[in-house]
């Protein structure tokens, strides 16, 4: 019997209706995968790494903060005051900040990564983000802190972001891919606000201008991507090859996970959707995915906080299979029947 | 000001987008309010409470599972191997059970609350399920149990259901209170089961051999409800004055948070709906309310199993408002428009 089967009717024989526990079933039998046991183990070392960079595009208006918040907020991850070391801090996992291309030159500090790519992208409306050199660079520094935290013995990872213009940058790689825009970005009627029409408009041309390759990941990564959504493209990549779980969080860590994806399709079975997130084309990448998001609480803030705020519920699910009681072991009878809503 | 806008205000002023966080912005003020306070306190003592008690309506084959199963499970909780008792470990809740009517006669037991109304009601397809003293019974006792655990330092409660014939039950009380069968139970098709089917004609039986007053709940309660489903309205109500927050869970307990609900309709404001079940009817229900619950995993056990695992997203909306920085404090740049998707 294979691993797969063999964790199946585990489940079966906990003391519960066969299938009762819906999602985290699957979340149960994912992680056995993961680990390739029958019975998964716990987590020792949980991790959030928030990679922050700016972008170009930000010149066309189509964020509603100035670009300084970029690293402005960076100084707030790292004195512990943003919703992502809060959210940390509460299910245990810790937060490094990743300077990916930041337009600033940070301090060390014990948290901070820095991995700065460059200064910022270019206005991919104008011509590539970033050159191809680049864009490899990403995917190697990516996977080079991924390869660090694993030595250190991360077990469960997830990726958050941080960086003015970044759903924008997002959107293009989207549409880049193939989606069609209006599933992504609102059409732009009277009642919405000028910055969604820009942003629209900037993703259209930067299409346009670039052409980039759907079936070259690294194409799309240069020319309308962006040194974060690069690194966390990587980062997610080498995660998925030492065969240690990430969670991504909103959409621009969707539009990572769509580059590291294309780059080996296999890395989805090491990838939990955190959460679904409020931006429109969020849940359109994951439903095209088959990618379940855990929580759905209309959040659109980033950092990782709807990935960290899932791991309880990851952890559950693997408590789940490890202690809870077998009919025979709680001499429980069971059910004559195990059809779905036939039960108690 | 009052205290409503002073806690938006404050949730405004957190260095996030304005509404970024989603419904745990919600959860924070719901909090504030309940607690009377703009920053709510955490919570020192999580506790659910698993009401159990057989059904007369178990005799028509409306179950896939033996009767048995209801004392069989009292066991399991007592023991620590149920769902409930991992999932409550794991977000640090304790866990009662309630003993509102078993066929059975259980010995003492330090987490065991003996409120024994009956041995069962009797099969409500053929009159009423109980008398009215004895659903006035259920009420005063459900209170009493949330007295004592208020005045032992519970600042959380939940409520769990265990008893098979719940569901036929919890159907039959929506039905009363004027929720249509097609919502509630499937209609039926070739390929629904016959307990489904069976389910359905009980509760249409119900309703024509006992015409349940809408406008009386103890009516409905006596006529057509349970004795662990007439013990958690009264536990809701009495938590609810006190100014205890409680977590539902699937859709039994939800059919006692509707009897509470007409008893007095301000019970609401003291009430979270910890996830939406898999059980149809459900959703139909929160909706009507206007009651949106925290997880949607597909989960359809019972137990409080919903309701436990969504306590620490309750704790992290609350730590969210408590430890967040601000703009001010972080010296982060504000947003020039703090519209819905207009953000970073």
């Amino acid at each position: 019997m294979d691993l797969k089967q063999k964790v199946i009717d585990r489940l079966n024989n906990l003391t519960k209706p066969v299938r009762s526990l819906g999602y985290l079933e699957d979340i149960a039998l994912k992680m056995a995968l993961i680990q390739n046991k029958e019975i998964p183990e716990l987590f020792n070392d949980k991790r959030v790494y928030v990679f922050a960079s700016d972008h170009g595009v930000v010149e066309n208006g189509v964020s509603a903060y100035p670009k300084d918040v970029t690293y402005q907020m960076v100084f707030n991850f790292l004195n512990g005051g943003a919703a992502i070391n809060v959210f940390s801090r509460h299910v245990g996992a810790k937060v490094y900040v990743v300077d990916a291309g930041v337009d600033y030159d940070f301090q060390d500090n014990h948290s901070l990564i820095k991995m700065k790519v460059g200064y910022g992208t270019k206005d991919f409306t104008k011509g590539p983000a970033m050159s191809r050199e680049e864009a490899e660079k990403c995917i190697e520094l990516g996977k080079k802190i991924a390869r660090e935290a694993i030595k250190e013995g991360a077990d469960l990872l997830a990726v958050g972001d941080m960086g003015i213009g970044n759903t924008t940058t997002a959107s293009a790689i989207a549409v880049a891919f193939g989606y069609n825009i209006d599933d992504i970005i609102d059409i732009g009627t009277p009642l919405d606000s000028e910055g969604i029409k820009r942003k629209r408009e900037a993703v259209l041309r930067a299409i346009e201008v670039n052409r980039p390759d759907p079936n070259d990941p690294i194409d799309v990564l240069s020319k309308v991507g962006g040194y974060c959504i690069g690194e966390m493209a990587g980062f997610i990549l080498e995660a998925a090859h030492s065969k240690v779980p990430v969670v991504i969080d909103g959409f621009p860590t969707t539009s990572a996970f769509l580059i590291s994806y294309y780059l080996d399709k296999d890395v989805i079975n090491y990838v939990f959707s955190g959460h679904k997130s409020y931006v429109k084309g969020h849940k359109v990448i994951l439903d095209s995915l088959n990618l379940r998001p855990i929580l759905d609480l209309d959040m659109r803030l980033g950092e990782g906080t709807g990935a960290v705020l899932s791991m309880p519920l990851i952890e559950a699910a693997i408590k789940m299979i490890r202690e809870m009681a077998t009919f025979d072991s709680a001499n429980v009878s069971k059910g004559i029947d195990q059809n779905l809503e036939d039960v108690k």
